[in-house]
């Protein structure tokens, strides 16, 4: 199923998405101007704002909220990737230059500030002080991921309850404001926005999941950056995890951790992830929060936003960028 | 006037403003602790929050809401601190080394992107909508104000108006947010708002003026870092544009800008401008701001916290730190 079809019950409110984020480009200064639209057109999956609509669209579709903090949420991701690719010097993101790579760190550093603070105006236009506490937790939980990565990097000791725990701050928080932030605008009941919040945490968890795994199997072309960049990073994911597991002794992943640097260690990792279980295995983690996820969503009300959520939530497992 | 003495109206409360920051560095992760208390241990003067309890004195002193607010005003402050001091990779700061040279730019960049959530997160305690709003338009007046500069870097043809356009956005948007969310949070009328947003608007363009001239005439012991540091960045400012007006031929400034890393031009400018009436006329611009700044203020209750507030005002100009 192609996402643009399990987007339909919020298609055309997220072709309003788009337009406010192009509105987010319409500044003063050229050269602001010319950064922004750069961050901002590079062509995401638009999950994010997906998600806010669709658990909004469950109960009372309040538009006038909804469309605010739908772009909102998409505003902090990409700012979040902003920082992260400065963070990481990463050239490339989804095909093409990052704006680090085309303007320098500096740049990077102050539009990603810019991007927070335009998501946190348009966070404050719901009027909801639930929802804007939530915001503001969230980039705080975000950025407490992030650091947590850093400190870890090279860190062959870290154990899977750390993972999780790493990636439930760096993506599934994102998630969760998502569907909590969509369900909280539409009035939904207390038991919902559980149901909801649950559901964006183990979506979360699952997608991040995949895209680790991404980062072993899938092309270039595909992925839109180069393969084995979470190694490169001194990042241990679950594949890299469960390598470690499979081969304790002679183990290319705890020599690049020990030496750094290596490229061939990188290559040898991904070839012995490719041809072993270990791609299964982290698959059947993602599926089973996956499963999860989508585990209590038939107490919400039946409609086809629900019934979208559930097919995000089988596209994220199936995805290949 | 010692500062001290200044903020007696509110003396005790800014004590309690660095009990609140204190306990922003108490978190579950000792690495983040360690960041967080580095980073908020730096010493500054609090002329901000103070700034925030004085004009939330002036009416009713609600410090429920004040507390947090002063607290998120220092916070936003001194994450945009960190984020500068990695763009612009300087080594000290207030005479220690900055937590960019300590824990490199990654980390800076992070706790940066932390230090902006917790200050939202502080300001939606205030459930002031109004406040809540401000807030996050003056982190997105200070990135656009940063951007501006590092777009405008060896840049020579800045005029004045871009200058104080620059300095407004980058500084004095943050008095304005300290002055005015006071105000808004203790009920002062729509005319004394507007007064205390002008106060804090004029007494930002002069404290950065100020900033402007210790470049150039304070010692490294003074300002905590090192003489010179915005010729080195490329950043123009007052003093170096009225000696380019000076001496409009044969120039350090221009040389510099023209070749950069120069160090010799950075000596001879700062020569240059020490031995001629250039301090004495940006003074007396920084000044002419002060005066503006007290200009309304006699509408407003007359009460000792007015009286800091064109206290304040005079520290700012005759300060050498």
């Amino acid at each position: 199923m192609q996402l643009s079809a399990i987007y339909k019950p919020v298609q055309e409110d997220l072709v309003k998405v788009g337009d406010e984020l192009r509105l987010v480009s319409k500044v003063d200064f050229p050269w602001l101007a010319e950064l922004l639209d750069y961050s901002l057109k590079s062509g995401g999956k638009g999950i994010r704002p997906a998600l806010t609509l669709l658990s909004g669209k469950l109960y009372h579709y309040h538009l006038d909220t909804l469309l605010p903090a739908a772009t909102a949420v998409e505003l902090l991701h990409v700012a979040t990737l902003v920082h992260d690719d400065a963070i990481d010097k990463s050239p490339i993101r989804r095909g093409r230059p990052t704006l680090y790579k085309v303007w320098g760190e500096d740049k990077a550093v102050l539009l990603g500030d810019y991007l927070f603070a335009k998501a946190g105006e348009l966070t404050a236009i719901t009027r909801n002080l639930r929802v804007i506490k939530l915001f503001a937790q969230t980039l705080r939980t975000i950025s407490t991921g992030e650091l947590a990565q850093t400190f870890g990097a090279y860190n062959l000791g870290q154990t899977y309850q750390q993972y999780i725990q790493r990636i439930s701050s760096k993506t599934a928080a994102l998630f969760i404001l998502a569907t909590e932030s969509g369900a909280v605008l539409s009035e939904a009941p207390e038991t919902s926005i559980k149901i909801l919040n649950e559901y964006g945490y183990n979506l979360g968890i699952a997608f991040q999941i995949v895209d680790d795994i991404l980062d072993f199997i899938g092309t270039e072309e595909e992925i839109g950056k180069p393969i084995g960049s979470d190694l490169a990073q001194g990042t241990l994911t679950l594949p890299a995890m469960l390598l470690l597991e499979r081969y304790p002794e002679d183990n290319p992943v705890k020599r690049l951790f020990q030496n750094r640097d290596r490229q061939e260690e990188i290559k040898l990792a991904i070839e012995l992830v490719r041809n072993s279980p270990i791609v299964e295995e982290c698959h059947s983690v993602a599926s089973d929060y996956c499963a999860k996820a989508c585990h209590n969503l038939d107490l919400l009300p039946d409609n086809a936003s629900r019934q979208s959520l559930i097919d995000i939530a089988n596209y994220v497992i199936r995805r290949k960028r």
